[in-house]
């Protein structure tokens, strides 16, 4: 390798290095806006809530840089194989944990409307727990992708059936809710979408675990995975 | 310009216009979904919606191609600045573009179990001219794209306000056939599930609007346009 080869990759290696550092900590901000949302909600906290929705605008800004830092180095550098595919990798991340992060924000701004209203029996802490395994998966996906561990994203992918199962179960209970007494339905409703968001947070997480799978393996994974939410043919009586 | 680099630069060109040309093809494909998908729905055409689905296989497929396309596109020809950007236009697009075709997928699901159900007076129509605008938006962004019109872009953007309206309408009225009768609670939850995809359908054709005007101007668009749907905050009593 000539000196200037060398001296090239290199600067490839800076780049990139700088670029995940970024993705780290934007992950590592939505994780907590997904943990500290979900509190909010438990607790009726609407101070967290506010703090969760500000946030959100530091993930958003992080993105932007991410992406700009990423197409410089691409133009910069004209990484081939692996190393473009590694940052393609990075821009299909920064868009979907843009979009948790949406949800959480999302999942922080019902917490006012919902602390006016009586709770749903066991609905919040169900919810939490929802919220917490996508934490935990989110995590794990990003550690997956720095360590370029495709068993760990296949364990992640995985686990997301049992985030659907759990938001299968919610959407049956409010339902059940909603017919046993009509002044459950406006807060059923919005606690509906807060699960059906966190299961949505679930299969963006999933699809960060299938980009990681195809950085490592060069193919994208089998559809063994089992379509979660079951809902759509859902009612009352199944 | 030496005849080598006139070489080169026409060989990206020829790739552009390769790749352009089958994300018109998808774009086509995702507006047809969101056409046949609300059509389906409202004669509860079960034969209809069940083409929609098997047709998102399609759509699916013609991203893959489309992002493989263009990363090598990237790593052969090594653009910079405005080309590289417009191929990265192009892989946010096709993301996009696949969560619109799934949020049609998902509203022909819907569509058989809802025809086991009594209608829901009026809210069939209204889903389809809301998803009746969002094509329309559609169609145009992808014309602003290829003639890189940052109006046509902006208008479009502008027209997204106009669907959140319809949803947030929905919603309110969801609430109250809800509550006249629980035995209209399922139906209105899968209506009101359809509502918000069709709107989160038009949020992704917002983003990929504010994208072409990225592409064109080389800055994002001011945060002119009001956040939609209101419902977060929303009670039945408002």
């Amino acid at each position: 390798m000539s000196n200037n080869q060398q001296h090239i990759v290199s600067a490839y290696d800076r780049d990139l290095e700088a670029v995940q550092a970024m993705l780290m900590k934007m992950g590592g901000l939505v994780e907590a806006s997904i943990l500290d949302g979900a509190k909010a909600l438990e607790s009726r906290d609407v101070e967290l809530a506010e703090k969760v929705r500000l946030g959100d605008k530091a993930i958003d800004a992080l993105e932007e840089k991410i992406n700009e830092e990423t197409a410089r180095c691409i133009a910069l550098r004209a990484p081939v194989s692996t190393d473009l595919r590694v940052l393609l990798t990075v821009l299909r991340f920064t868009g979907s944990l843009e979009r948790v992060g949406d949800y959480a924000k999302n999942m922080a701004k019902r917490t006012s409307v919902l602390a006016e209203m009586r709770p749903i029996q066991g609905t919040d802490a169900a919810l939490r727990r929802m919220a917490r395994e996508v934490q935990l998966m989110l995590k794990d996906v990003l550690d997956a992708y720095i360590q370029r561990d495709a068993m760990l994203a296949e364990d992640v992918r995985q686990r997301d059936h049992d985030v659907d199962q759990m938001y299968n179960a919610m959407f049956r209970e409010f339902l059940t809710f909603m017919m046993e007494d009509p002044r459950n339905i406006t807060a059923c409703m919005h606690l509906h979408f807060i699960a059906k968001n966190i299961e949505r947070m679930g299969d963006l997480v999933t699809n960060m675990a299938e980009q990681v799978i195809y950085l490592v393996s060069g193919t994208m994974p089998e559809e063994g995975r089992q379509k979660g939410d079951e809902t759509s043919f859902m009612t009352a009586e199944d």
